[in-house]
Order: structure tokens, then sequence, then C-alpha cells
């Protein structure tokens, strides 16, 4: 009980931050000295810090202003991109504390090989000075979510890696909890979080490969075991090449960032830009045909979801102001329900950054679910690397 | 509070027949005399009668059983199919009371004329010698759950019609509740009541058009207003041939049962069922081009849902035997998770009567969900005609 009655205060701190304990009172509907109490417990711990005496009127005498404290614990998001690796600490407030990436074919090197850097880069991160409270980490792959097993990850070659087992072991995470996640639904939580404007939307990043990020009601629908939003292996053209998923006709082959490149010629996203910029056909035709493929995929979802918003993100919100004319022509005439609710097209505001945004966001969620895990011995309520054998 | 209370008590009965009242006590958490007088009121009110008095040990004497009314208020179900009137009553326990189908082509006659038919089966129902206690429509079109309106019907040709407020005025409904839905949301609703053995599913009614219900943890997932599961519109070939819907390429036009029969050369699902039956190459050819069509598309709901399970309803029900094979052998190949979660197939238990039967089910839920507003003069809490102006 004391361990909910935590999580409410600080989760009404979180939300209207400069609260006082008699504001958080009135929130919760828990007393001002159980309030109290909590706070000055959490103020222990860091979580909460003291601001400047409440100025606002009211009954009584004025509070003290209430913040999420930044030098608390914070959260590392991790993302094994499948042509980087990144890292991001954010504070409790959201805010970034540091970001690291680079730039590294993972495709053509061991699983093995690739989380040893990833283990190095989250020891570097652990060695900051700051508390680490959690851990998040996005892979471009179907992740199991009670195990955090990644059972395959069609563009980096990667079958059944224990991802979190193998980072708890590599990486001296000791009782930290360790959340493993597909990174397109990393992604579209942190624009859910950022403040897209709506609640239901479907969110698709593009990189090497598609991914979309489903979010009903404001939570994500990841499906029953964690393995949905895989829209780059929906079907748009039984003609289509054959795909990295043994499949054929998937939409990642011909709207995938890798693609676009080789239709138009280039090899870098910056270099489609520059050519886009300045009108190059090539350039210019096959975004659009991307564009295409992109709303076949996209009228399906909505067409099954009734979702009202697409939101682009990754390489695509970046092309968003190419992708949009052809893509909303693709979902008006595509979508049943389109005649009289047209589907709303936002770019993503993080862009390719989203994926470890919401990594390290998801990471300060479940500390700000769990607050007693930092301020007492309680037993986590997420899952943690196995203590070391006694 | 009281009709919260009500609607507890009426569910432990419904839930486990042959309760007595202190059993339903222990399983809603309230005494024993409050337990008494809603059961009370609700025998008075026929919701609830007693049977035996129950034989099954425990300390203190034996209580009576209770059981839902046989006789207590019905659900009433009305199906407007693209080629079919239907019509069903079920009481409060499942049971069906009498079940009514009309073949007659709507897409030749104007809604209003549909409508009048329609009225008049209601009409006919509620002078049956049953209390009819509220009013679920099936129609195979997109349904605003808020209003009741329908926006789009594209196997109909009907366009932005009231069907709420036009049946409440033809049909003399009184305060009735009057639930619109799309027939394929009721169908998936009726084998989910029916004990299909899973509550994450997807199914789909092959009939003119191909419609979809998905069922996650239980509960329709419909989308945000109502409009989800049109898996007939879904792209499935670019290069195919234009539909109803305006769009091109779409599910229905490739797997829909009057392309099945078209190609099969016959022109009823009972001739082509006797060709499969006697190995007829055509009839089976048809057959398993739409079942590899179906299998795109449900492929793509399964890697955008993870839903373990397909429900095959409708036509597709009876098709089964033939459409399984090549249907799972496009789901193994195009589902990312195929590899470790294979899709379980099954045929759905109630066939081409689902939708009305799960139109008529949802009417009864809405009486246990409501049970005071049979009981005493207290609102409705669903959606009810508009009551004769004073």
């Amino acid at each position: 009980m004391r361990s909910h009655n935590s999580a409410l205060v600080l989760n009404a701190i979180a939300d209207a931050p400069g609260s006082s304990r008699a504001d958080v009172a009135a929130r919760t509907g828990l007393t001002k000295a159980t309030v109290s109490n909590l706070v000055d417990r959490m103020i222990t711990a860091d979580l909460v810090v003291e601001g400047a005496v409440a100025t606002r009127s009211g009954p009584g005498r004025p509070g003290t202003e209430l913040h999420l404290s930044p030098s608390g614990p914070h959260g590392l998001g991790v993302e094994i991109g499948v042509d980087y690796l990144a890292t991001r600490l954010i504070d409790l407030t959201g805010a970034v504390r540091n970001r690291w990436v680079q730039p590294i074919d993972n495709r053509v090197l061991s699983p093995t090989r690739v989380l040893a850097r990833v283990a190095k880069a989250v020891r570097t991160a652990l060695a900051e000075e700051v508390r680490i409270g959690g851990v998040g980490v996005a892979v471009p792959g179907l992740i199991e979510s009670a195990t955090g097993i990644l059972r395959v990850a069609p563009n980096l070659g990667w079958r059944e890696v224990d991802l979190r087992g193998e980072l708890c072991r590599r990486a001296d995470l000791g009782d930290l909890p360790v959340l493993v996640g597909n990174e397109a639904n990393f992604a579209a939580l942190a624009e859910l979080w950022h403040g897209i404007g709506t609640r239901n939307f479907v969110h698709v990043s593009g990189e090497i490969g598609i991914g979309a990020g489903i979010v009903v009601d404001g939570g994500l629908f990841e499906g029953v075991r964690g393995f949905g939003g895989e829209i780059g292996h929906v079907l748009v053209d039984p003609r289509g090449a054959v795909c990295a998923c043994g499949s054929r006709g998937c939409l990642e082959r011909l709207a995938g960032q890798e693609e676009i490149l080789r239709q138009a010629g280039v090899s870098t996203p910056d270099e489609l830009l520059a050519r886009l910029a300045a009108d190059d056909s090539a350039a210019v035709t096959a975004v659009v045909s991307a564009a295409r493929w992109l709303g076949v995929a996209l009228a399906g979802v909505v067409n099954l979801l009734d979702l009202p918003t697409v939101v682009l993100g990754g390489t695509f919100a970046r092309l968003e102001p190419w992708l949009r004319g052809p893509l909303i022509a693709e979902l008006d005439q595509r979508v049943v329900s389109a005649d009289w609710s047209p589907i709303q097209v936002l770019p993503a505001a993080l862009g390719a950054e989203a994926a470890v945004h919401g990594a390290a966001g998801s990471a300060v969620r479940a500390i700000l679910a769990d607050p007693d895990a930092y301020v007492t011995e309680t037993l986590r309520e997420s899952p943690v690397c196995a203590p070391p054998a006694t």
C-alpha cells in the first residue's frame, strides 16, 4: 500500500511540477500527513527536491514547491541499430544528460561482438557521475516481452538471443531493472510523451527496416507476446522482391531507406535530402514511390484499427515534406472511412533519436512507477538482473 | 451503487448458474442481506428464478439454487445482410427462442424499403409472447459507435443512414436500448461467448463482403470511432480489380464469396460445396486461390497485432477444410513470428448465424450489465430510442 501511495505522490509531482504538499494531498486524496511523510522519504532518497516557497494564493500558509530531482536516478537508454549503437541518459524530469552515437554496421558483426560493444557503452554510462535507476534497450527485432528474449531481428540477421540475460552478465548491471523492447515501440512512446497531441496513432519509423508502434488510448499496443507492429513485413506487392524475413513483397523492400537511396542513385540520407532540395527528379520519384507503398500498408493499418493519425518517424520524419502528398492521396483512396474522417499525417518531433529516447524514458517511467525500490530495500516490480549467487 | 451491485449479483448468477444466495455473497463480497434483497427484487422482475434446494455441502443450511430466468427479458438480434434479413430472439441464458431468415437482395432496394421490412420483422418479434429487453442490429458497414449512424456500407451501396434513429421511428421500440454495430464485430463476439477457447483472436467472416472482428484480452477492439476490422478493404494486390469502396486490389474482390463462385463456375455456396466434395478442380482451385489471398491479408493482421488465432467465420467456416492448408502455408511464410509461434486456424462454431446471434447476445449482455433498468424506472445506461415528446 505504501508503495502504491509513493507512486501516486511522485506521479502527482511529475504531472504538476511545483505542487506543494497540500496540492499533492488534494490531487491524490491522501492525507497531508501521509503525503508529507512520503515526500520526506523521497527527498532523502533524492527523488524529489524542494524549490521556492510557493506564492500561489489559497487557504493556509503557502507550501514549498516540489519538483522531481534532476540529480535523482536517471534512465539509461540503449539502442542497437542496424548501422549504429546509441546510448542516452535522461533524468527524472525527462531532460537529456548526455547522448552518444557510434556509426557501426552491426550486420557484419556477430551478436557476441555487438553485445560486447554495448556492454562497454553501458559501463561507460554507469561510470558517469549520476545514479542510474534503470535501463531500456531498443532493438530492431521481435522481443518476447515476458522474457526479454530476441526471437528474430531480420535486418541484423539475429535469432534467439537472450538479450536481457546477456546484458546482465556482461555489463555489471547489479539489480537495475532492464526493459528490452522493439525500437519502433519505444519510438512511438517517446513521441506520445513528447506530446504529439493525440493518444491514438500509428508511428511508423523508417530506417534500414520499417517498424510501427501502435498507440491506443495513450498506451502501447504490442500484441499478446510483444510481437506486434511489424508493418515492415506487411505485403504490399505479391510480385515484390524477396525479403530478409523469408517472405516476398514486404513494405520494407519497397519503401525502406536502402531501396529509396538505391532508386535515387545516392548513398546516404543527407545526400538524398540535398537532391530533393534541388528538385532532382530521380530523388523525387524514389520518395514518391516509397510514399505510395507506405500509403498502401498504412491504409491497411487504418482500415483494421481505425486510428486517426499517422506519425512519420526516423528517416521518414526528414522526408515528410516529400512523402506527405502522395501518402495522403493513397490513404484517402484506400481507407474506407477517409471520406468523412480524413487521416492526419504528422512528422515525428524526435526523428531518428526517438527510439533511444523512448528506451531511456521507459526506464524513467519504471522508476516513477516503483519509487520505493529507490527509497528502501523493497523488491523491485520490474524485471531485474539476477543478484549474484551467494 | 445499488445499480452496480445488481449487475454484480446478476453476473455472478450468470457465471455460475445454480449458485445460492450465500455463494453469490461469497463471490461478490456483498453481505448476504444485500444479496437477498437484490435477488428478491430480481425474482419479482423475472430476471432470476429459484430452482431446487442446493444439495452442495458447506456450513449453514443449504440455499436455493438461483438461475437466470428463461422467461425474463430477451435480446432481439437483427441482421441486415447483403442478401438476406434475419432476426433472432435469445433469452437471458443464451438459449435461442426463435430464428427467422428471409433471403432478399438488399442491394437492389433503397434503404427506406429495407428499413420498412426490418421494422416489420422487429414488430413481429415484439408481438411474440416474450418480453424483449433490448435490440442489437448487425449491418455490413461502418457504424459510428457513439451515434449509431451508418457511414458507409459499400456492398449495400448505402451512405449516411441514421440506422438507430430510423429503427426507433419505424418499429415502436419505446425505450428499449438499441445497439447498432458492424456484423463482423457481432460475429466475433458470438464466437468469443460461444467458447472459441481463446480470448485473443481475429475472426474473419466471408459473405458477399469480408469483415474482421478483432478480440484482444476478451474484449472487442473496434478502433477509436468503431470503424476497425475492415479487412475486406486491405490491399492484397496493387494490380487487382476496382472495388465497391473506390479502391483497387482489395481482399474482398479476390477472396469474397462472389469471386470464389465465379472462378468455380457455380452460383451458390451449396453448389460450390458439392463440387468441392466431388474434387472438382475448378472449385478447388478457386478456394485455394481465395485461401492464399486471405493468408496475405491475415498475415498482415498477425504481423501488426500479434494475435495467435484466426477464426474462419461465415461461408469461410464451411470452406475451412479446403481453405486451411493453403491459408496456413501463407501465414507460415509471411508472419515474422510464425517460426516459433505457429498460428492456430479454427473454423467458427456458429458459422453464418454468428452475426445475428452476437447482435442478440449483445442485447442480453446490455440487460445483464444494467438490470435495474428492468426492475425499476431508473434511467437506462445504454442508448435508447427517444421517449415520445410530451
